[in-house]
Formats: structure tokens, sequence, C-alpha cells
């Protein structure tokens, strides 16, 4: 450890208290590890408690020129966990600015800190009876909600587009200065949580995804709980159906018919929830064969593609959603079933019944079906954490760590008008880019607004395997490079793609992002260097 | 004039054609006048054709440390027209740049450029049967749509909230500089236009109400036209029953029952919408008395309240939200009544029925609800330009320009939470504001958003009657400062609202928006100064 960084570290400690300065090496060597290679290291976590003890730890790391480099719980698996972007920046972990605070009913909104995660709200909200959902992703209810919100993440409801429904973020920027944007300002302005703009420049845009602020709570408008949710699966045969339901559901998208996001999976993709590669019917070999990849998937009555999404409304309004939806789906799939919470509750008592519905015989279906229906109505869960699992040899653990237990997991999400000749060109990319590498193409499709579809591809595998690190990181950088000279680029990046974000021609952008907001921002260079950078 | 300014001149004649800088004495009185008193001067007013022409004309403005000061079409009444924030600023007329570009019928969107007025586009989607509708504000057909948006306006139909339906902005820097936001910046993105976010922090914010950049062309969301629409028109007696609608609706348009802006003006508002000031019933006096108002109002059949929206979608589902929106409204209005294409078309023929049907007796109503009709499904209207006309002696001429016509209207519109008893708080305060100035209080509510309200508070007098300039100063000024201490802010401000803008606790905010961001995007302070600074 240099001089400083000691001088820092002491000082640290005076500021949040000794015990939450951690220099252990498991730890340091935790907070370094992904779910693919990294190779930068931290010498040091912190911890601070809130808003005022993080702007304390960021005067310091200005001070002593240490960079910092802040996670909300550190969950980012795929993405690239808590490691940091550039090499000894210390991680400024805020999972102890905890609070739920500002509820308010009527508005539908409530004032959380970035160490909240999907889990903790979703129970506050329903022990709290409040009558409001909150927007969740499919991953595990132990990761930040801030953190996934200010990279843009998006959930499964009505109010999946996360980013769009926030307001009044409080800051600490990374000069240590504190602001509150909106109308947030003006201390007294009743509509400071319900009016995001304020008055004068809106600056929340600059906070997602970028190092120019670390934002240390936000207001986070939340859905009221509908009359009726009617919860829809579909299945379809054929590749090329993709084309059909995408355009199929489009225009119910455009006209807010479908209010939730829609996911369409294809057949690898609903294996990978339901199983562990079958290690046995392949000999041991990867990837896994069209042959065995067909016996899995009848297995559990999965077809070519598989989609799910919700309706909302009065039970009148639903009504007319399922018919609409009924009609745009006809001919293009196979089996299109609906749930409700009664019809669940009679499925939960009778599996048998539900297996009838969806077509598929088996009992151990139920529990993810019932994780999706839970994630459509606020309630988060863990069910895709088999995921990064895929190619481990041993079962998941009771309490799943990716990063901990060398599991291998990149993704990646271009984004593409809401066009099925897009979501087929992405498709076709990254499909044959993932079989070229050897990996098995698990790939979805997310209808993310009324415009936008993202394809969510996973590259998995098991880092304990030797040379698959190397082989996931080359697959992925040929996605990159492949989906982004067909024009598609992705929504968010993970730490593994900080460095390919640069456009080609527009310097007076990077030019104005990269080097002169910054300086205004964060004059010593201490926030997340490396992070959103052009 | 001044050497450089001159030297500058002659720049920008070599830049843009002699024929298009304007140096004429009319033009300058006109474009320095306003619908209240102003004080700032323009030297010259430049009318550039295209994007590039604008880089250029900004960069001899750095050139010559000239100030310029960009307007769409200069139609920003009530909030100060053309007219700049600061003494010698060049206009810089954006006019002719007026191209409809990229229109995209499947994914409903458009691009435009900033003379693009809502008339323009209005008729342009009609005549190419686009099926698509642009959202219109209650301003004038000849206003700018990008000029309204980028101050954050909002219209009549679903997509109200403009400022949340643009992408992609073509941004020229006050220092010269050229960039495109969002995906723009990667050349090849198909996305561009569906996903306004793209990668890395957003800047688009920083284009609203500010002096950082000129959006030269920018796409703008296009609603799909509904299979079917129902406006409804609803009055109300007894000023206290503010309270009860604004809390009946508020349910509706948080869970999206209702998605139309929902207007609800007072007795006033509506008497000014058909009359001129009854100078005869008065005998020549102001304000108008209770009794006059009464008389005025009872003539058109108009209640304490009169409010209107629409509700859109399939047949089903507006049968299903008049259902819902009847039932809220029982007890607490006098009067509920809908009008379609079809009942419209009937009233056309037999104005009597209409009458009727909404409880007035005078034919010379129809036109009026035929506009506002109208608005709902993006046709504007010229409906609303007698409002400045209200205090003036003669009738509005022809072609109306409340500029030329020395009328005398200000606007003022405070934001709070979507709650009755903000509303009326905020009406209590400004009705006897007015009153107290011996204007009209000319007020009605926009429910502008699922969470927020807005105050629409006119002042309008005369601009020849000597003293009401300084009264109606006055009386602004006192709404701003009463209204502020009340904890309700302005969406926007007019350039007379400018200097209040500063936050009285934030020094931190101030600094970083007024001093460190200005000095980034335009280190010479040549854009617009003292537009939007803290």
């Amino acid at each position: 450890m240099t001089p400083s960084l000691l001088d820092a570290i002491s000082a640290w400690k005076a500021a949040v208290g000794d015990e939450y300065v951690d220099l252990d090496t498991e730890t340091l060597s935790r907070v370094a590890t992904a779910t693919f290679a990294t190779s930068n290291q931290s010498p040091a976590v912190i911890h601070p408690s809130n808003r005022e003890e993080v702007q304390t730890c960021v005067q310091i790391a200005n001070r002593y020129r240490i960079p910092i480099y802040p996670v909300s719980t550190g969950k980012n698996w795929g993405n690239g966990s808590s490691a940091p972007t550039a090499n000894n920046c210390v991680i400024l972990h805020l999972g102890r600015l905890n609070k739920i605070t500002e509820l308010d009913q009527k508005q539908a909104c409530v004032t959380i800190e970035p160490g909240v995660t999907q889990g903790q709200l979703s129970h506050f909200l329903r022990e709290s009876k409040s009558g409001l959902w909150v927007d969740v992703t499919g991953a595990s209810a132990e990761t930040s909600l801030i953190g996934n919100i200010m990279e843009r993440g998006v959930g499964y409801s009505p109010y999946s587009n996360r980013v769009s429904k926030i307001c009044r973020l409080e800051v600490v920027l990374p000069d240590g200065r504190f602001i509150v944007t909106g109308f947030g300002k003006y201390g007294n302005a009743h509509a400071d949580r319900v009016y995001p703009w304020g008055l004068g420049p809106s600056l929340d845009g600059l906070f997602t995804q970028s190092n120019l602020g670390i934002v240390t709570r936000l207001t986070l408008w939340l859905m009221p709980e509908p009359e009726r949710m009617e919860c829809f699966y579909f299945k379809a045969h054929g590749e090329d159906k993709l084309v059909d339901i995408i355009d199929a559901l489009q225009p119910l998208k455009l006209r807010g018919i479908l209010q939730s996001a829609v996911h369409i999976g294809n057949n690898y993709k609903v294996v990978n929830t339901y199983y562990q590669y079958p290690w046995k019917l392949t000999g041991g070999k990867t990837p896994m064969s069209e042959s065995v990849l067909k016996d899995l998937a009848r297995s559990i009555g999965c077809d070519d593609w598989s989609g799910s999404g919700s309706l909302y409304g009065t039970k009148n309004q639903v009504k007319e959603a399922k018919r609409i939806l009924r009609r745009a789906l006809t001919k293009k799939v196979t089996k299109l079933s609906f749930m409700t919470d009664s019809s669940l509750a009679v499925a939960r008592r009778f599996p048998g019944i539900l297996g009838k519905l969806l077509g598929v015989d088996l009992k151990s279906v139920f529990p993810i079906i019932e994780s999706i229906y839970g994630m459509q109505k606020g309630i988060p869960s863990d069910v895709t954490m088999s995921t990064p699992y895929w190619r481990k040899k041993q079962a998941p653990p009771e309490i799943r760590d990716p990063d901990r237990d060398h599991c291998g997991l990149i993704w990646y999400s271009p984004v593409a008008p809401l066009d099925g000749s897009h979501a087929t060109a992405m498709y076709q990319i990254s499909k044959q880019i993932l079989l070229t590498y050897a990996f098995e193409p698990l790939i979805a499709f997310a209808l993310m607004s009324e415009r936008a579809l993202c394809g969510v591809i996973a590259i998995v595998y098991d880092r304990d395997v030797p040379g698959e690190d190397e082989r996931a990181m080359a697959c992925h950088r040929e996605l990159v490079l492949k989906l982004s000279a067909a024009g598609y680029y992705p929504y968010r990046a993970g730490i593994q793609n900080m460095p390919n974000l640069t456009p080609e021609g527009d310097r007076d952008y990077v030019k104005l992002i990269s080097h002169q907001l910054k300086q205004v921002f964060d004059p010593d260079n201490i926030l997340s260097p490396g992070r959103y950078e052009f």
C-alpha cells in the first residue's frame, strides 16, 4: 500500500468506523471476482451507513486521490458483479444504505436507498398492505433496485421501464458536493416526488450509466394493484415463428393493450431454466446436441419458443385485452394459456390440472410457473439463479453465489425496433456465434417498451473448466463486433464491454462526455474510472 | 453597432445569404415585443435554412462574441414570445428549418425540425393517411412543436407529456460542435429513433429548459389512431367541488383509465373562451363583477367548473372507461356528456341537439366545442387565440398577433401532486392575488400526468391601458413569491420569471448548473444568456 492509501484508509476508518473498512484478503478476493475473468484488484471495501458518510468518503478519496468504485449490493452478475473497471479502486459498498422512507400510497411512490433490494421492498409493500407493486427483474430478490435502475434495467410489469419511473435523485457528486435533482433543489416543493423534471435543465439522465455521481436516494413510482391480473403463456413451433409473434404483438404493445414486458425465450433458454446441463445424456460432451435439446424440451413440454407476459386492469379491461391477444396470436402459437390468482390456487392443490392446462406433464414445472407469475405482480424470485449453474457438474447449493461458485455468465442485450425482422436478424447472428464457440445459444427477447425490443443473450459456462474463460470472452467480443456492425447496440454494458462503447464517427460526442463533463463532475477522476467512458 | 457586430453580420450574411439577415427596424421592434413589458433589444434576426447553417452561425457568434438567442417560430406568447433574455442578442430564427422527415408508420414516429408547426405536422399526418396523431397543445396551429417540447409543454392527448415522447436529438452546441444523442451517436444503430437512452449517460434532459444547445432535429413519437375516441365534458356547481373532482379523477389517472390530460377551468376561464370583456355590461369598469360573471356564465350554460378530456381505445375499452368515469364523477358533477365523431357529425347538422346535450342554448358554442374535440385527436385550433384579446376594446382581427396588437398576457403554471387539497390551495392563493390586482382570475387545472397537476393561470390585460404593464408584472411577481413560498413551483418559466429560479438553499446545484455546465457547453457565453440560469 502507498502512503497516501494508508492515510486514506485511516481517514475512512475515522469516518465510518474501523469495522466498516474491510481489508480482509478473502473479502478483497471476493469483490474482485465476477462470473467471468477479471483482472482488477481492490485494496479495501468501505461500508458507509448514510449519505453524509458517503460524502465524507468521497471527499477523502479526493483528498488522497484514491479511486473509488461504488456498488449497491454488488450482485450485478453477468455484467461484472462488484468488480471494478480499473485496478486499485476502493469498493464503496452501499449495502448499509438500506432505508425505505416516504411511502405515499395515494401517489404510489416510495423513497429508497441503494442498499434496498427488490425482495426487501416487495416484502415491505405487502406487509404494509400498501396496495402497491414494485416492478421486479428476473434477477435474485437480493439485488439492489437502485443499482439496476441506474443501469436502466428492465423488469416485468407495466412499470418495467424503470428508469422512467424515478424522481428526485439525491446525488453525491464525485468531488464531494451533494445535489438533489428536479424540484428537489427547492427544499419546500410539494411536487418533488411526483414530477421528475423540475425547472431548468434536467440532470437525472446524466447519472444513469455513468461515473458522474453516486445516487444515495431516489423516489420510485409504484404500480397500484389492479382489480385483476392474468398472466399469459404461449408456445410456438418453428424457429421462423419469431417474426410472426413479434409482429403480432407489436401493435398491441404500441397501443397499450399489452402493458407488461413480454418475454419470449427459445427452447435452449427454457430448458436451461428447468435443468442443469445434461452431462449423462451428452456423455460429458459440450455443447449439447440438437437431439438432446429436443428430448429435454419435450420432457417439459416446451416448444421452439415460449413466451409470457401479463394483462392488468379491471375485469372488463383484462377480458378485452385477452380477446385482442387471442386474436393476434391465432395460428401463430400452438398454445396460449392464462393464469390468475384463483387458477393458481387450484393448481397449487392439484398440479396435474395445471400440467394439462399448459400441456406439460411434469409437476416440477409448477414452482417455476408460479415464480414467473409472481414476478409479474412484483414478487421477485430466485428461479433464474439456476441459470449460472447450467454447466456446473454439481447441483446448485442452497445459497447461491455465482461469483464464489465459479459460474461462468456473461449477459449481452442488444436493442432493436420492435419488429420481427430485427428480432430474427439479432437471433441469427447471436445463435450462430454462440454455437461456433460451443456454447448453448440461451437467447430470449424482451418487448421492453412500445417501440423497442431487446435480445437477452447469455453466455453460460463453467469457470472451472480450463480455457472456458478465454473462449467465453472471445465469444462475447464477437457478439459485440458482429451485432454492432449490423446496427444492434446493447442497452447496457458489463465491465467487460466498457472499452467497446466509443462511437466510430462522433468525436464531438466523445470529447463532451468522456473528457469535458467528467472534468466538471470529477476533476480528480476518482469515481469509477473507466466506467461508461467513451 | 460595434465593429465586431458589423463583422459578425457580414459573416452571417455570407453564411445564410443577405436576404436572411434582417436588420429592418420594424422587424427588430417586432421580435423584441412580447405580450408584456420587455426591455431587451436585438440588433438583427438571422434565418438559417438548415443545421449546417445554424452551426456556421453559432461559430460566427463565438468568433465575434456576439450573443445569439434562438427561437423556433417565436410564438411563445405569454412567456416572452421571441424577446430575448438579455440585451443585444441576435435572434436566430429557426422557422426555415421546417422539414418533416423519416415518418415510420409501424413504429409511429416522425423526425421534425424546429420550424415545423403543430398545424403543419397535423396536416401532414392526415394528408399522408398515416393513421397517426400528433399531440397538440392549446396554442395556435402556427406554434413550433420543438419549441414547445423543449420547454416541456403539455398537450391534450395520451401523448400529452411530450418531453417523454422524444428520441435522437440532433444538437448544435453553443461552441459550434454538433452531436446526436442516444443511439444516434452510433451512425448505424437501428434503434436510434425508438429507444431514447442509448448507451452511457443520457444527455437529452440537459437540452430541455436550458441554454446549453440548439436542437435542430428530433424524433417525435406519435399516437396510433385508436378504434374509438370519446371526448367527455363535465360541469360542476360550487367552488369547493374542485377538491372532489380532482380526488375522484386521481385514481383514474394513476391507473391509466384516463390517459389524456384532463383540463378543468373555472367560470372566468370559460367565459373568457367565449367572450371578450363585457365593456357594456360593466360600464367600462374593470375588473368584472361577480354578477356580470354569473350572467355571462349562465348565457353559455357554464357552471363554476367545466372540464374536458378524452377516452381512447377499442370500443370495449372506451365503454369500460366510460363506466368507471361515470361512477367516479357521480354526485360530483352536475352534467357529464360524451361526444364522438358520429355525434359530432349529427351536431354539425343540428346544433340545437348538441346544445341540449350539453345543457346550453347558444349555437355559438358549437365551434368551440368542436375545436376542443379536435385537439383531443391531434388537430390544433386557434380557439384559445381569443384569450389574449379579452380586455381589448376592439374585436380580435382576422389574423391574430397578440404581440403586435398589444395584448397583455402572462402565463404562470405551478405544479403540485395530483390531489384535490393542493389544487384548492393553489387556486385560493392565485385567485386572491389576481383579484387584488384587479384582474379576472382566469384559472384552469391540467391533470398533466399520473401523479402531477398543474395550474394554468393567465394574467390578461390590455397593454394600451397606461399602468397595466406594471400592474400585471407586479401581480406576476406576487404569484411567483406566494406560490413558491407555499411550495408550488412552475413547470416552465417565461422570460420575466428567469431571475426567480434560483433555489434558496442549494448552492451546489446552482454552481453546477449555472457556472460549470454552462462553461463546458458554452465557454464564451454566447447562447441565450440569462435563459434558465440559476
